[in-house]
């Protein structure tokens, strides 16, 4: 029952890498907001395979269609249905890993839980299944730039040991755009592209640390004491495949200074505000959103298929060797940029209407 | 409606610091199961502020009654609810803070929340909520010893930049409790609480990270896609106050490796099951236990309250100076540790339960 | 996991009739609402047994304590734990339950769920669980009066074949209140009383119909497919002790009707309002509330537990007679109401709330 | 957000009556089922429009695809989505009703909610959006039986005022599909059909009641105190189109009788169970099944789309008058059967998920 993801703005996405498609419904969107495929289709496209030298080549067009709840170019408030179906799908790629666990992939766990699984690229546990929550992230984006200006914007922080210079308050989507691996600082860009490029050669991959800013968030966004804002977007950002950490503000660093080295000093600005001085806190105080930008980072790891050759066991509990034949993604980072944006839009949707209805309406 | 945590085994908590008393409601607890007052007072215990020199001065034993849902010593499957009355309320410390919010603390995000706020001793946001979550743990941690063995160790790791070097394979309860700290590494324990101790003197405060195993879990925990092990493991301890960063096995440190010196490979060990030579992974992979330990580790932030002055601003919104009185807690992590563990087992027993629904029912 | 209702105002209700006490832990409430313990009291004392000579003679002041959530009078959002403690427990009247299952009682099905069971007084499924249902509803009723001047009126309509004449459009609480069966037909409400207490008398028991008005229900409250208006409601009221049916607008009588003498023709009103003409649909059309009265009406049946004795059997599996002892609650219609017209209110401020995080936020 | 259902097995139903399709995604499904598209299409044949001359003319073959969750012919653990496309669509039929609001229909309240409405064919509000109900039914309906033989039969008890005589302990699935209305007495089914016709022709509608029993249903299912047994089965029925009522067992009937003579006293079978004489209860006691069959009804309104001219209004608040064009179905009971089931085993299927979560891992 793990496939829903928000309490208001709710998600249920569907689908493994092969079979009939994968998409996304989604549930609680309000009314009369203008969409349509092709804004829908802008972000997927961020998400594809084969966009680039540097990604995995699966070649699809991932063309979304969307099935409901859109009425004439508006949302009528009922369930959003979204499906991209599936078409390149080569089988005999596979034919090993039906029976061959990859090391540090989904192959064994999904066996050991439920007893058989889709062995064809993944299955449910692919990154093809992502496609529901971008489509769906393209909506709440909509919404929240709509209803308070809102914008979200991820980009590659560090590929590796090659960490890039951004300013999250300044940051630009055309900057994050500018290249292919989707890091604003452009020079480090370039040796990024090359390692990358240098590690897919070798069979090989690598991982780093995509950054997140949300700027324009309101005040208030964030229910204590669970439904933190940062406990959600943590749970939001290590629900997508290969992540392996995650920080908000000063984060790890943070734990390094004293508390009068690391409080955010208030003071107030000249439309009388209340802001922060400094913002180590990331955005978020208390778990509830201060107006200040919110700022994190997620850690995702080396991806898991390599064509390098590594022990392994077979399904009936053989030791054996397995190199990755086909299709293999040196490094995950830059399509992982859209689908970090794609949840915190998720959840910061969802808890802007979770705050409209507790908060508004008295 | 945030104060709800878990899907079957779900737990809800209230209560301020001040005021008629904290507490957690459990819903979906398993029936018999023998449980005590006396036991569910353990771990709170460790929790409770004034258990030593090194954490906050608060006065109170935090005795728990069980309201409902236990019968002759057993639990009834029905909701069990837990309270502890507050007791050493002084107010008259708190009376500046009716008006100054303190900086990093969550007073001026629960004002622009809420447009109220209990002002006394950090009313909801208090460390003094977690109460009801550990004296849920406890009930967790129980039902998961008896029915697969599991054991959950959550210890001090780091203090500023004191690290303790601990095997978190072989870690005991005892080594962890054997100092006030609850460093595992008895020598540098000892230098972390003088670092803490010369931290209070001077009014200021310090952080570090809380690492935590679970030992024997069982394979199969764990529902993809947004439910994954780490992600609701990740929401768990990034909803405990003063809580920066996550990370899970290899973390971020894990983003320097390329796939090749990552991936854990496999092996049959003895008795024929399949292993992993190492354990980058830290337990889960796709989101789903794989029977290897499960290892993580949580960055807190030093505590925002310090006597220290700072800037800050009035609810009025007119800029000026606090330095907290009374009551000062130089470092959270000693107490944290029990909040650790029992988050953790709190999303272990969830996923137990649901494990035990979807996949054991055919 | 099934004590916890609503969406957005959600409440966990705990405790069995006896042990420490019965509460409710309010989830959502809407902040800076004004409430006090006296005002929560009054709906209690409405459910409360021992009230009138036609009751269930078990004497307790039930007195409620507001534990947390509210501060100077004023809720704070955070949630609401209202305590009331058990005092009147003569559990040697239970000593015979302890062996013998009451026939139509829960009994029997809680033993076979959960192999246990608190035998004193019916445990948790004792009516005395609505107290925490009772207080949440009337903090319910306070935000539906407040934000859209919502009254909710329930009452006895019929009393075994004793059947009372009420407009529910006009129906006040004054008249509700003026005798204690709560039967706004004064001269049929006397007639019940007789039969009532000759029933009790008899050692005996009847049930009856409640009917329930909502007045000013804004148009579009109501959530298809599944949360339409009148399932919520219909769920509501059917998780009450004894119920056994429920009825919207027309209900099983409207079936008798054909499609031209049942539809319901709209009409626009002096204000230029789309209204109908008749109200068959009972306020509610397609799930949604149309912005007519609701109205509806729940099937109680007899109490299970009377003095007659009966035929049943032990836990041992032996065959037996039973006859109670003790208390015996001849009708509980008249304490239903409250009951009944709480659990309106809580879907209704609950999908207010949902209806303001939808559709207000663009 | 009201498009889900269930805890464990959750479904999520997705699409209007125009537009790309209609269908459903269950999350939950355990693994390792056979399940096939064919044994869908049985129960989606059965609620299908056009299947005989008494239900709607509207003419599409309904054919459903899975599109994920399925793989080699068995469930996956993963969700699944089932998906129907939309082919005869006549928008020509519904430009009347894109200005003129049908009374007693969906159409008004949709409009006043979200300020935007799909007028084809009353959008969301069609039973169309019943097909995912009903292919989700079928996948339930299989594992009940695989589990627990658990079967579920429901029938036209009566039609208008109609009523034929059906043993619920016996009747079978052959016997309800022996007729085209589903009554599973003959002589009165007849009389049904011709009763439908007449009504049919004149351009009215007319309504009745559902039967349903479900058989072999094992004891222990069912979560008080809000999600009891025939609580959730209440919010299920009663979130069908054109229901207006409900009742377990008894139901208004037993509000007739005194507590003796309303009583299900107890005895020992030959196989040394526990059973009741009587079953006045409908198999659930205090919210929990106790191994009787569980017999409920449902009462459906005449269907609100009618050929006869009624009074109404317009969009713009004029009034006006309305007959309906082209399509009519004059009684949607027989339709409306495999319906029922499809929610009762919903149900059934989630609580016996639950019940193995909750009760059976100690």
């Amino acid at each position: 029952m793990g496939s829903t993801f928000g309490h208001l703005f709710r998600i249920t996405t569907f689908g493994e890498s092969h079979g009939g498609g994968v998409g996304v419904v989604i549930d609680g969107c309000p009314p009369q907001l203008e969409i349509s495929a092709e804004e829908i289709q802008v972000e997927l496209d961020r998400r594809r395979p084969g966009q680039s030298k540097i990604t995995t080549p699966r070649k699809e067009a991932d063309t979304c269609e969307i099935l409901s709840g859109v009425f004439e170019g508006k949302t009528l408030g009922t369930p959003i249905a979204i499906l991209v179906r599936n078409k390149d799908t080569r089988p005999q790629d596979y034919d090993e890993m039906a029976q061959k666990y990859r090391p540090s992939h989904a192959d064994a766990t999904y066996d050991a839980k439920y007893g058989i699984r889709n062995w064809q690229g993944g299955g449910r546990s692919s990154a093809r299944e992502t496609i529901g929550r971008v489509a769906a992230g393209a909506i709440a984006k909509k919404i929240l730039r709509q209803v308070a200006n809102i914008e979200i914007i991820a980009y590659v922080k560090r590929i590796k040991d090659l960490e890039g210079i951004v300013d999250p308050n300044t940051v630009t989507l055309e900057q994050v755009e500018s290249n292919i691996v989707r890091c604003p600082d452009g020079e480090t860009a370039t040796r990024m592209i090359e390692l990358i490029e240098q590690t897919g050669r070798q069979g090989d991959s690598i991982g780093g640390v995509v950054e997140c800013v949300a700027r324009n968030v309101p005040k208030g966004l964030g229910e204590p004491v669970f439904d933190k804002l940062e406990a959600d977007i943590a749970k939001a950002v290590m629900s997508l495949p290969a992540s392996k950490g995650f920080e908000i503000g000063s984060g790890f660093a943070g734990t390094l200074l004293t508390g009068i080295e690391h409080n955010d000093e208030f003071y107030i600005d000249e439309q009388g505000e209340i802001r922060t001085v400094t913002n180590r806190s990331g955005g978020i105080q208390g778990g509830i959103s201060n107006g200040e930008n919110i700022i994190l980072r997620v850690a995702f790891k080396p991806t898991a298929t390599i064509r390098k050759e590594q022990k392994t066991v077979t399904r009936e509990g053989e030791e054996t060797l397995l190199a990755a034949k086909g299709r293999h993604d040196p490094c995950v980072l830059p399509r992982a940029v859209p689908m970090v944006d794609a949840m915190v839009a998720l959840v910061l949707c969802d808890h802007l209407l979770r705050q409209q209805a507790q908060c508004k309406v008295l």
